[in-house]
């Protein structure tokens, strides 16, 4: 039986808030955070727009989630994010308690796994879920943003 | 000839804001951002009252400091805190890329050195001003916290 809720699904609906940063001249990364196949939050990137460096999309989710659900535990949820975490929301997650997350294009230079964060023992984490849209949405904000300068 | 402006003078600062989240039953963590010699910003840990784990006062400075500079990045600024940063909040301060991080007690279980959390090449961080100061609040709030339950 296909499981119309598959990972994909909803790193679709995250690559949709990614799409929206780019829009906004953002560095396109996208969030949302599920429980029971429901999203309770979506967020992207407003760093710019925010004039503040802790505006990635999975801070904003963390945040919104915890508020949608009244308490500051993420347990039972996943976050799908299209780029792998940072430091700075790895331990965010770290502090939520998270049950699952999973992430697109990995981050090679600056992720939680080249930096060795940690995460909380409850945690899974995963990658490569529709990593190749995520990667060519950041490549063509990338190319776009050096010919304009 | 004495300096006014000491790193004890500033951290006297950030622990009348932990003080001020003692009062509110928050876990006792202060900070205020410095720049030539001016508080920019203060603020103390309300994870609690905000139902929110990025609650932390260093995360709330950060992006206090930010609007009042109007530019993200905090060059030339100084963080003072009462206690280590934690990943998460070490994962600010590398986005920031401030000048310099200042903290009193150590945290040895979930504080940046123990967790190796990497800061920007550009930032220098020194810890041990008042930390017993700070420590012996943190150790008062959470001795009281156990009586209560």
């Amino acid at each position: 039986m296909i499981d119309p809720f598959d990972d994909a699904y909803f790193m679709k609906r995250a690559l949709v808030e990614a799409e929206a940063a780019y829009e906004l001249g953002e560095i396109p990364v996208g969030a949302v955070v599920v429980v029971n196949n429901t999203i309770i939050a979506r967020a992207h990137n407003l760093t710019e727009r925010l004039i503040d460096v802790t505006a990635h999309a999975e801070m904003q989710a963390i945040t919104a989630a915890a508020n949608y659900l009244g308490g500051k535990y993420l347990h039972k949820c996943t976050l799908y994010v299209t780029l792998e975490p940072c430091q700075m929301c790895a331990g965010a997650l770290y502090w939520s308690q998270i049950d699952r997350v999973v992430y697109g294009a990995a981050d090679e230079q600056r992720g939680c796994k080249t930096m060795g964060t940690k995460l909380h023992p409850k945690t899974t984490i995963e990658g490569g879920v529709l990593a190749e849209e995520a990667k060519q949405l950041l490549k063509r904000f990338f190319v776009e943003k050096r010919n304009l300068n």
